[in-house]
């Protein structure tokens, strides 16, 4: 079992601390092998912005992303460039508060506006790379939930720990509620 | 040219977050490739924790660590752990608050007692790790100082950022008066 998961969007979304937190998920609290990675070349200093979590049982030889399993895309830029390295049968998840043009694909296809709730309905936009991670795990179970909430914990600070903490739920909620739109 | 970059210790002393501002002064500001990387199994599982940084002037193959050029170590048990990876030239500094036996090398070797200076001149254990970062590029110029900075004002809350600025000054200064002791 190899996993692969790569978080796009542009700097500033927070996925690297959410790529940090579905790695510790994995490595430190479900105890599988984890690699997590980002890479900045010419793409970074054009605003793009990836985060990549490969999650397996074995030895990780490879530690980075081969063709992915799951797919985050926040931007509508991340979503064109990432999807043609998204498996045939992978999961994309999408935020349709920016992302309103989904590329033909034959996998399963989620979309949530996820940054509109983060103001909306957290008041803070800066938690939507966590409603995020709710939502993803939510639905692909590629970690336990406990795991997830227990690395949050850990890595979130503690004055803006709460706020997260809903965040995540909340992403929870709407994970288990949301329809394959293929 | 590559350079590999480990930065060891244990968990909780922020090495994650010194690994992305490295590679994000390289990769963003000076203009490299550069791939990051953290690896979570049963040493994770242990409170190991290292934080890998590979920087190129050319597109990066393999994204991990081969051969250390330069290792920080935080802690004892890092320093024997990783000390194994690094090159014979390479260039090797040492928190001395915890690491007191260095093993038998050849190469350029630094010690500074760094987080009994973080918590005796800064006030806080925790900026250890920028501090680290201001010595280690001080005396290894794998980035511009320029760069550095830079990264950290990027990705340093704006709450603790003065703090995280004078603990990089002071890794300079520090870094500018240390002697190779082989």
């Amino acid at each position: 079992m190899r996993k692969e998961i790569c978080l796009s969007g542009s700097g500033g979304q927070g996925l690297i601390l959410a790529g940090i937190i579905l790695a510790e998920a994995a490595g430190i609290h479900d105890g599988f092998e984890v690699v997590q990675t980002q890479s900045y070349g010419p793409e970074a200093r054009g605003g793009a912005s990836r985060s990549e979590v490969v999650i397996s049982d074995e030895k990780i030889d490879y530690p980075k992303i081969i063709k992915s399993d799951i797919l985050l895309a926040l931007t509508q830029k991340a979503c064109y460039k990432y999807i043609e390295n998204l498996k045939e049968d992978g999961i994309l998840l999408v935020d349709s508060t920016d992302v309103t043009k989904i590329p033909p694909f034959k996998g399963r296809v989620y979309q949530h506006p996820i940054t509109e709730d983060a103001i909306k309905v957290l008041g803070n936009q800066l938690v939507a790379n966590i409603i995020s991670l709710g939502i993803l795990v939510q639905i692909s179970e590629i970690v336990s939930k406990e795991a997830l909430k227990q690395a949050l914990q850990t890595r979130i600070p503690e004055r803006i720990r709460d706020l997260n903490k809903k965040a995540l739920e909340y992403g929870f909620q709407i994970g288990e509620n949301l329809i394959n739109i293929t």
